[in-house]
């Protein structure tokens, strides 16, 4: 097994990923909130680009939840924003959620390609870690970023699970979260650039929330062609 | 001042570079022979995207001199290459170079908003650090990277300019510079992709020059309104 970590998502489109496992990671906050959703009992996930898509997919099956955000706030309309305190502690009986963030849902769709898909974050690192290990294919890590921009804390991630993998690396994505993760303590996570914006926001409860590590044992998966996802494990 | 580092060159177009200093560096080799090639008596040099765009500079002058690479070989029907080999020892008297290479070309041409822009590369990485200072602008360096993707040696440059001007930084990018050159000694810098990739191509000789540091006091900055650029020091 061998890994690269494609550092920007600008570069998400100079990779091929066919026959590889992707780990698609947005800590603050589309794959923690994903993950919280899915554990508080919805039953799947579909992730869109645009705004008009969910609501095309909601016309079509008006039970359909819509979950999503534009700069950080609630889209107009939708059920639920992007926060996973939105969904932690509730008790759902299923539910579909149609969600469109600004990061995290173009980086799922980056990872069409690839054979596995897997959504991570530092509350899920360590039993993504597990899984992946057992799907024994070459591991490409895909941090969501912010805007567009490479972002400190989903680089992290990766190179924390990089750690938790031991795999030998090579590339100089890998090699970089790899210093990441060994130079950056987790407390100085909230003080990325997306960290602070979170804090202009008053989003620190999210912030706080999505950077608690191990916390879940949950794996959330997606399939590119059926466009939904939901927990394996 | 304040400095920004923009780690992909998936990213030039995220950032407004008004009013600041843009540090374009592209290691392995554009910079590097830009340098080195005015340095041996080229009085100018004029960076362009296309291969066309070289081929209808000379014919409106031929006595314009071709240079460039795709691929990390030399354009056919071009005077020269893209190593710094070719100018290094020389003495022009004169001579203006019409350049076209993957990298580095396309990061200049990303810097056009700047006030004032700088090409950097180890051998002169002292030099551009004490001149940037004295403009007083806010900094971004532009790490040329390789076929589109993040580099490890040129953002290892950028991370020995943020230490050698002492400047606050904050954002995700310039934070992970730094990390990249406290953590990856120099003599690691040949086992980078781009490194590599030098190596498997017989470049060793260009890869030493290239990684030669404090050689160099020669500053080379670009007009984008000319399209020209030049020695001003």
């Amino acid at each position: 097994m061998r890994a690269e970590v494609i550092l920007s998502p600008g570069e998400f489109d100079r990779y091929d990923l066919t026959g590889k496992t992707a780990i698609v990671i947005d800590v603050f906050r589309f794959t923690t909130t994903v993950l919280t959703a899915l554990e508080a009992g919805m039953e799947r996930f579909y992730p869109v680009e645009e705004i008009e898509d969910a609501w095309a997919l909601k016309e079509r099956d008006p039970s359909y939840l819509l979950a999503g955000e534009r700069k950080a706030l609630r889209i107009p309309g939708f059920d639920f924003g992007n926060s996973p305190l939105e969904h932690h502690g509730k008790r759902y009986a299923g539910g579909d959620l149609v969600c469109s963030t600004t990061n995290g849902t173009r980086a799922i769709h980056a990872t069409k390609a690839a054979n596995h898909i897997v959504l991570a974050s530092l509350r899920s690192a360590w039993a993504v870690a597990d899984y992946i290990m057992g799907l024994g294919s070459d591991v490409v890590f895909l941090p969501a970023g912010t805007d567009g921009r490479f972002s400190l804390e989903d680089s992290w991630c990766a190179g924390l699970m990089l750690d938790l993998l031991k795999l030998h690396v090579l590339g100089d994505g890998a090699r970089t979260a790899k210093l990441i993760y060994a130079g950056i303590r987790h407390s100085e996570l909230r003080t990325s650039t997306h960290g602070q914006r979170m804090q202009s926001l008053s989003l620190e409860e999210d912030l706080e929330f999505c950077l608690e590590l191990n916390s879940s044992s949950g794996i959330v998966t997606w399939d590119p062609e059926s466009g939904w996802g939901s927990l394996v494990r």
